[in-house]
């Protein structure tokens, strides 16, 4: 079973056994990450990205891979997040297959792949295992963390469990928790995954792979990562021509968004692992930084201290983050004594828009990097 | 193979053939409808419903079927729509498995069901059915042509086609054309059946009934007919307790919001037949009132003439079919000369409100249709 991973990628061993928060431990596994610019002489200059459900560690071009990362315009010399001033560190999360360990990982103890036998994992084993890394690389507390979509859950949680580990936060399309919208159309991705016979209950090869369910559970991801409002300016009701249609097919596709999906879809299926896709889907619907809080969402929020400054985007035609969810966020960060920014966006994106509304994105990020400036820094290390 | 059809309904012979707008002509087809209340005299005060895609013709109790309707609150003696005083006519969609003639039907060549030989069905083929019904009672000119979501759309057909054939309309989350948000979740949902191996090209059985293709269509429905912040105040994060819960299935159900889904996917499937699902589904996508006046929706809504009065009704968390769209219709009726109230309704309850917000959507039903004062009606009788 093929896993994905970006040459440039580099490890981390996680501490074996690596305990699960739900139950089991993870022994010889490893957290997969990549870095640019230079770590200071006071290993205070780190910013660590944590991202969504399916990126990998390569945000960013570098010399070894000069590919185009998933966040090239974010990252990068002069950019907003600058990797001339910035050591910047993108993990990828922990039950994922683009080159952390994950269900696709070869499990030591029958030298198969662990498959469904992967213990049950949560977003606070994502950030434990991302934590991990910035304690190898020697970094006491970070510049900075960053989290979009549910790397804003895993950097919460990170923030949450690990106090002090970074001075300030970026929260972009992120939530404190799952709620039912969104844990209903994860459910029925999953679903679709799971109804496909080739899925098998976890054990498919490549010969014999869910594509179909792959294809439905990420046609769906996308008509819920965007908005109508952007699909209506982009495709209207135009049709496919007639060359680009199979008329034979009963019901095929005939409208230009329905084209857009489809090229979406065979873009994503048998580069992803249905089973990390599964494991990190749930986890998601579990998240809720209340959960150790009486299920307090805004406890939780306020158990977070020692972030100074903190900025939260949220995007308002975000249907699966909606924008509460940030405000959420912000409100909770402030009653936490953090300087918060709140930025509704006016993004037409939806909630794909931290990574692809580069004018509206990049100025805030760069913005809020900038103004951390040298005082913090010199503060931190006398302290 | 089943059709569903509830005691009380009667029929309209289609004139035969019965030429369908894509092509080709149904043989001996017939209209389903039920009624409530007397025609009066002149024959002026009858209303006709024209539904959304999935309810059949009972739309309230009666005393040949006393079984609650799917709007039972809205029609009967002294409710919004007061069978005292007007002639209610419901009609089921053409295409439909309900009682109207549908892929499920016999075709007459062949004696067997037609499924995928049934000709391309458009909204403007159910409006012309609908029309028949019409005419076969008698009625010259309807006090009022009421239409919910996909309805909303006949009933714009229907006014556009038939110039003079109702006084006043009402339309309920309705829409004048289809959009790319709506038709990408429709083309996910007609997609869920077709990958069903028991769809198989439309030959089912009642044996071999393609179940979880159906059941994914409705979920992925019912997430689009309602809104997340209804959801968030229903079912929050809870969990069903232990009893509700596979534990054996892997990523099995968890969430209430998933049960809930699950039940109402339960009640459905079976219910319904499928290929009259993909034919219904296709003909919204298609459906653009701007078709026959260069693809220029308002064009298509000016050309509605003879409606003196008009309720438009959208709901501000409805995603399917978006205030937008309502906002269209109620501009574009203004535009045609008809005296148009518009009311953006803060229902939580998304595209359902019409059917579930009585207390928003009753009053503003009764109040236009009391309005409709008898001076209306003489001057039509003596015009």
């Amino acid at each position: 079973m093929a896993e994905f991973i970006p040459p440039g990628t580099r490890w981390v061993d996680l501490p074996s056994p690596f305990p699960m928060k739900r139950g089991g431990a993870l022994q010889g596994a490893r957290q997969a990450y990549e870095t640019w610019g230079t770590l200071d002489a006071a290993a205070s200059n780190a910013i660590l990205i944590l991202t969504g459900m399916s990126p990998d560690a390569h945000a960013a071009s570098s010399a070894v891979n000069p590919m185009p990362g998933w966040w090239e315009w974010m990252i990068g010399p002069g950019k907003p997040i600058d990797t001339q001033r910035w050591f910047v560190v993108c993990v990828n999360a922990l039950g994922s297959c683009k080159g952390s360990t994950g269900p696709a990982s070869v499990n030591p103890d029958t030298g198969e792949p662990y498959r469904l036998d992967f213990p049950q994992l949560s977003i606070e084993d994502v950030a434990d295992a991302a934590r991990e890394v910035v304690r190898a690389l020697g970094i006491e507390q970070l510049a900075c963390v960053i989290g979009n979509s549910m790397g804003g859950m895993s950097a919460l949680s990170l923030l949450e469990r690990h106090p002090g580990i970074a001075r300030t936060h970026i929260n972009l399309c992120g939530a404190a928790r799952a709620l039912p919208f969104s844990i209903a159309i994860r459910s029925l991705q999953r679903e679709a995954i799971r109804l496909d016979p080739h899925w098998n209950e976890g054990d498919y090869s490549d010969a014999v792979y869910p594509e179909n369910g792959m294809r439905m559970a990420r046609k769906l991801g996308v008509v819920t990562y965007r908005s109508a409002l952007e699909w209506d300016g982009r495709f209207g009701r135009v049709r496919l021509d007639s060359e680009r249609r199979d008329d034979d097919a009963p019901f095929g596709l005939e409208f230009e968004v329905e084209s857009y999906l489809e090229a979406h879809a065979r873009r994503f299926v048998r580069k992803y692992d249905p089973n990390s896709y599964l494991y990190l889907s749930r986890s998601m619907d579990w998240f809720d930084l209340g959960e150790a809080h009486d299920g307090d969402t805004a406890r939780g929020l306020a158990a977070i201290t020692g972030v100074r400054q903190a900025l939260v985007i949220g995007v308002k035609t975000d249907i699966l983050f909606p924008i509460q969810q940030q405000e959420e966020i912000a409100a909770g960060l402030r009653n936490a004594g953090c300087d918060t920014r709140f930025l509704p966006m006016p993004s037409p994106q939806g909630h794909d828009a931290f990574l692809v509304d580069e004018a509206r994105f990049g100025p805030a990020v760069a913005g809020f990097l900038r103004a951390l400036s040298a005082p913090h820094f010199i503060a931190d290390m006398v302290a």
